[in-house]
């Protein structure tokens, strides 16, 4: 995103201009004068900006534990919550000791470079003044650590969903350690961080291959490793396990849905123009455009082929949109915004049954939302966007999909061989709120 | 909204003035000047806060789903959060079509003028300079139509309480589609639009009557028009059907509250000189006041007339609070903020009982709230602002009440006649979850 | 707090300086200049941030709410609910009458000058001019009083999950009034008031003491007046009454820890300069830090010590890092602040144990989060801010503590004797929703 910087605000304020002043007029009659966006409102509107996105973006952790909650049966639903509160706080943590500074090293892109900064996640000293402002970037680096910190945790969340009901605690936080420490940075490096993707020219603004795909191929190599809940697929058939708790699962979509604002509209990562403040409306406006459309588009496909509307397919296909979007909020109008979403949130109908004949069993239905709404997105890029080439923007997703697989798939397995996965068939029949934490999520209801 | 704009900020900015300049100096003296809002600052911080009020607005959209999803029985919620899901996207879409066009139709105010933008809600091109940004308004488009487009499924998601448990899905979304499409830009642009209801001097700082009353008066068409529900109004008696979840009606009542220093901060439309920086912190201040006046009253209201307090009118007391300052949260003092808020709340736990007299059935008890309050927030507006005539808020009042009455209950009845509106006996009594849509929202707790 | 401020953004306002003119070029050269923040802007941005502090303080009820109910059991939920909505009505309409005129008393610190202000909380006058401003701070009234009105309700708020199911609601409801008119505010107009204990040198940026102390001390006073939950303390034995919706519980943390970035990124006060982005990005980061770092204490610890994790205990123990870090989170670096929220995050993992050792019934946790969390913070300042006195910072919380536990006391001993604080054992057996409130918060659900 650094890279896509508008720097019109920048350019505006330093080439801030007093034209024709009557200088020598003695009574020194009041001229009127355009004054453009002062230095120092540059920097403190593109903080601002980033400070809302990242309070926002934060805000979707509870989002997906919500939606994740709601959607798992009653008696793992204390172990969801655990693994999202845990997961969320693991990854903030990685991505603060070093993941910050692999995916954005500036030119010091060494080994040592990196590991130099260990810990070191850098935040002006106290109080900073003007001049020494001037020797930082455009916008402050708290703020700037503050928004990207949670964008690491939002890929992290992807994957509990998907696995959900049937890993054990601690192998899911290892895995979630090493997606934050290593595995997202590195390939965000490539793109954000300035690497041969930016330079290849591959166009994503938020994240719908940076951060959602990623999140989405961990969770397929996760499911197709860790394999399906006891009981899903069996003789033949798919048993459905309906989610415990649908008004959670709406809520989490709406949190998810409100944080997206952030998500995209923070992702200008300048608010200290007038185009900034034409663009970050334009991306807000767009990205509830295209939930619209997923969730219109998963409305009216459910009826007509199932007969009945299914509410999970709704708010999966509203996500779905939002993911859609995601690669190119900005360049698209209300309508094409809308037909993104729209088909985002269609895959997701067609995606869902098509994961449970492969016997991959997604439980909130992660793979579909997040994955082929990722490279739906990112590849939609090229329709709205002249400066998106189709051939950089499939390049850009089979080499991120091609290492995601790898190296995710080479985590889970070590962790497997070190620490297992799975509890046992008893635990997981029992739930793992009893078995691994002996604690209810809601000890005076369930009926079962 | 638009008219109310204050533009002392735009004023400051293009008088901007350096006056007193020692202009023969020539030592070049360092010269203080007191420098106003720079032009691109007014644009940036007016588009600010509308963005900002259009996230809290959407929010609000979680809040009315909460609300309702809590208020109903066990057997209509999922219904109830796919209707209300649904709803906010069929409006999104509808407002986006057509419906802005036709609410601020600016100059071109004639069939073909609205209806040639079909589709077209503007955006502004991506990447705005400021030459550009002078033909537009002091904000940009972008953030305003972001910020209208959740104010008109605000109005939508009124409906969908009231007629709670007893309605079909279809019907109830295609009257959804017709209040976004059709009689809330049509009404709204008589007010804020600049029509004949703003020439004749009605007041309505963010909506009591242009968006409160407005579903309040197509819920109460509806509850007419669709009937109770089974079983409410037996043998002369009033049979009470508790919500099934009252934390999820709590959590409802707060996003709105919250959602509300949005929906009435941002409607000040500015954020860009000292006069808006008072007066969005005066509107919000006194819109927290007037809830805790409305929430208050219900308290001391239910302790002393029922001799115990009944959480749910504390909460609908509370969100009346809030309708009744809608119409004018400036120019009130904290105290008269509170009264007014305070005699919304009152209201509400007199009318309550008084629907169910007329067997009226409101489940959530939205026609008190937005309809009741919203009614005498407009007319409130006399006490504070000396601007305000109370025959014109009368007639403000009545006039677009009639309007939607009519245009509501054409609607409901042609619907009624073409699809039908409730389902079959048996349908209703099993519950709308499973007879129409086959999914439980909580499958493993209920005990009836 | 407005001690604390930073004026830079004012300063380097009014030396607004147009340097180096060339004041005789009769071509009148366009000439670059530096302009810094103007006079309008320090205004705005400084009303703003307070503003949207304010709202996210606002949003930190329904955390507390949310919270609660996840914690008691389900026969007193709607009690809690209820509780929770009327005191945050009654602690702001208390604070405004007089609260707040005692806690920010200006140079008229004397009863009559006090009691004068009654009713009156300062907004400005409507269509406040710029040279009117000047007569004010470097804020808005309006946005100062909506941000600080909040702070009092969290502070009440944080009471009531202490002393939950056994209390009746009027008795709790009065102490709310006392704690909101006279507590709070006497004791937080010693240090942001400009008292004794700000002139020496007492730091407490966000109120580790002054806020969440206070309603620890509170609370612990209550606790030990009121006596524990029938059944609780047994034959020696500590029996466990489990939360009835851990998903609430959930909810509620990370709504809390959203909030805290207003409650601790606008204590800074100001978004006016530079140096304020900076500042106000950095609080935000550690913020976040602290919270990760109280997880993941409490995460590790509970796993160790108790051979599985205790989800409550990871919620608290995130909380408990966001009131540690709550008096200093500029200073800290985020490793500094990652610590300082891990102690935090251990001493709940201790001190909730050691409560039931005393029988000291803590429904929520409430007092291992913000008393000793508080208390912890408070000193904790002197590891990271240079400017900090042990001494002082031990003084500080001395003096608060026990006039908080005094006042408390008498305020508690007076209410018991004239209204009675607890039901009959019939009624707290039955639950304080049949009982007192006949209205059941999960009607359809509990199977017990």
């Amino acid at each position: 995103m650094l890279k896509d910087l508008k720097i019109s605000g920048l350019v505006a304020a330093s080439a801030l201009v007093l034209g024709g002043l009557p200088a020598l007029a003695q009574e020194a009659a009041p001229a009127a004068v355009a004054v453009e966006t002062p230095t120092d409102m540059v920097f403190i509107m593109n903080s601002l900006i980033m400070m809302l996105g990242g309070i926002l973006v934060f805000w979707m952790a509870a989002g997906f534990a919500m939606l994740e909650a709601g959607l798992v049966r009653s008696k793992n639903v204390t172990m969801q919550l655990l693994k999202n509160v845990s997961m969320f706080s693991l990854a903030c943590f990685a991505y603060y000791i070093i993941g910050y500074s692999i995916m954005y090293p500036g030119d010091d892109w060494t080994i040592a470079g990196i590991f130099g900064k260990f810990g070191t996640a850098a935040l002006e000293a106290v109080g900073l003044t003007r001049d020494a402002a001037d020797a930082y970037d455009y916008a402050s680096t708290s703020s700037d650590f503050f928004f990207q910190v949670m964008f690491c945790a939002t890929a992290a969340s992807i994957v509990s969903g998907t696995v959900a009901e049937r890993i054990k605690l601690w192998p899911f936080l290892v895995f979630t350690l090493v997606l934050a420490i290593a595995i997202y940075p590195v390939q965000g490096s490539w793109k954000w961080g300035g690497g041969f993707l930016d330079e290849a020219g591959f166009l994503d603004f938020a994240g719908s291959t940076l951060v959602h795909s990623v999140g989405g191929w961990a969770a397929l190599t996760g499911a197709l490793i860790v394999g399906p809940r006891l009981g899903k697929y069996k003789d033949g058939r798919v048993t459905a396990f309906p989610g415990s708790n649908l008004p959670l699962a709406l809520l989490g979509t709406f949190i998810l849905w409100m944080g997206w604002f952030g998500f995209n509209g923070a992702s200008q990562l300048a608010l200290s123009s007038v185009g900034d403040a034409a663009d970050v409306g334009r991306v807000m406006a767009n990205t509830n455009a295209a939930a619209v459309g997923g969730a219109i588009a998963a409305l009216i496909l459910t009826q007509v082929m199932f007969k009945k509307v299914d509410l999970t397919m709704v708010l999966n296909g509203a996500l779905a949109g939002l993911v859609s979007i995601t690669a190119e909020p900005l360049t698209p109008g209300l309508g094409s915004a809308t037909l993104i979403g729209a088909v985002g949130g269609a895959l997701v109908v067609f995606l869902v049954p098509l994961l449970d004949k492969f016997k991959i069993d997604d439980v909130v239905g992660a793979i579909p939302v997040h994955l082929g709404a990722g490279i739906w997105g990112t590849l939609a890029v090229v329709f709205t966007n002249p400066d998106a080439s189709l051939f950089v923007q499939l390049k850009g997703i089979v080499i991120i999909g091609l290492f995601v697989i790898v190296t995710s798939a080479i985590a889970w397995l070590i962790i497997k061989a070190v620490m297992g996965l799975r509890p046992s068939a008893e635990d997981e029949i029992n739930g793992l709120d009893k078995s691994e934490l002996g604690m209810e999520a809601y000890p005076e209801f369930t009926n079962r």
